[in-house]
């Protein structure tokens, strides 16, 4: 597929965790791409950060309406949910765009310090899981419901991605959470992909890329696989490689596709 | 391994979802291997069925000492597993048994009439998580905690058994949330394995069995797969089946077993 016929379109268009590292390169990327009349969502808890990034991106693409959604997805319910899309669409029918696309990017690495034998707060695993598992799963479906119409594939595209991690695939020792929640959400997706056929739905594994997440990781972990992981991706390479992926169109919905993948 | 070896010794068993089904049937055929002075702790919301069946092992074998710990691991925080495992010890060290054992198969299926995009509580996902992949974390590092003597495994042999499901790995329509669990629940342990090499570590998928829970998920479902499952297995069947796997003990730790694998 031309990559320009992908992107070059009307646009809605979700970032969580937009406010920095791989998601604030992501929205960036994104919004250079879309075409005119687009809107992008940036949420995160983050409001100083999200509204640099709004400012950015809406002095670069003064056709793109950028909506901040300052939420905090590890406590937030689904009316906060509602009202940040709901104002993101700001009455605008969302029949209107092109293309609607959601990725979920927000996560956190849970205390890499930990053992799975340290985790004896249940609500510290509860919030957890609320933050990388149960938002995700209600935010997409809040999604997809606003854009569920009559429209078909060719009149409106559905894109919904993952970020997801190798971790979601293979154990590490110390990242027990983070692979636990990783690996749940790839499953989600893969049974979103199988229930909706007119999504496209992809479990994007970044690699190692140096964010702040990473420094915490080779910071806090005890085992010796993690901390000899060498020097990671820039946040450019990795939404480059996730952009020309989404763009070629070739993968299989649900799929779990690695930065590293051939 | 003579399967007497393995389970005629001295042992502390925890089965959650006791109270019926595979946890039940599991229960009763793990007091009846047990070793004399043994402590089962049968864990459950449903106190009635709880007791019944702690009378009916205790006239089966009255050298088992059997501990009924109604908690709901739905809502129950850590103080209170923590209250179940040691009423269950009831002074006895530790360290005075050969074997311990404890089998995470409390679960719920989720409402298998929704799907991916019905799911628009934060609250249900948040205590679907809880029951299925938080508390058995924290019950799961209280066991770990309390048998974490400088014993070798052969003084002291240690078994975590997760109840998994082929929804752990792969998706099916209808139960999103039913296979994201099971998924993360598989990772979990996995993680686990890597983590403690002396603590053996099975992921179990029981096959399709006569319960309650399949009763209501061939009647929620929507989907042909599923529906079109045919008999299923009965709980003594995939039960004897577990029982033999952990007595032939050449699984390699972490791994996900089916009934059906040769």
């Amino acid at each position: 597929m031309d990559e320009s016929c992908y992107w070059n379109q009307k646009t809605f268009a979700i970032v969580t965790g937009a406010s920095r590292g791989i998601g604030r390169t992501l929205a960036e990327k994104i919004s250079k791409q879309m075409g005119a009349d687009s809107v992008l969502l940036l949420i995160s808890r983050d409001e100083k950060d999200l509204d640099s990034l709004q400012k950015a991106i809406e002095t670069d693409r003064p056709s793109v309406r950028v909506h901040v959604g300052v939420t905090d997805l590890s406590s937030c319910d689904e009316s906060a949910l509602n009202g940040v899309v709901s104002s993101a669409l700001a009455g605008e029918s969302a029949e209107s765009f092109a293309h609607a696309l959601c990725v979920h990017n927000a996560g956190s690495l849970g205390d890499a310090t930990k053992r799975c034998t340290d985790l004896v707060s249940v609500n510290s695993c509860v919030q957890y899981f609320q933050l990388n598992l149960a938002s995700v799963v209600v935010l997409n479906a809040i999604f997809l419901r606003r854009f569920a119409s009559s429209l078909s594939p060719v009149q409106q595209r559905k894109t919904v991605v993952n970020m997801s991690s190798l971790c979601g695939v293979e154990p590490f020792s110390s990242l027990s959470l983070y692979c636990t929640g990783k690996a749940g959400r790839d499953m989600f997706f893969k049974v979103l992909a199988k229930e909706e056929p007119d999504v496209r739905v992809l479990n994007y594994a970044p690699g190692p890329v140096e964010t702040n997440m990473r420094t915490q990781l080779l910071h806090q972990s005890w085992t010796e696989e993690i901390k000899s992981g060498g020097l990671g991706l820039t946040t450019e390479m990795t939404c480059d490689r996730l952009m020309a992926i989404l763009a070629g169109d070739s993968y299989a919905s649900g799929a779990h596709v690695d930065y590293y993948d051939p």
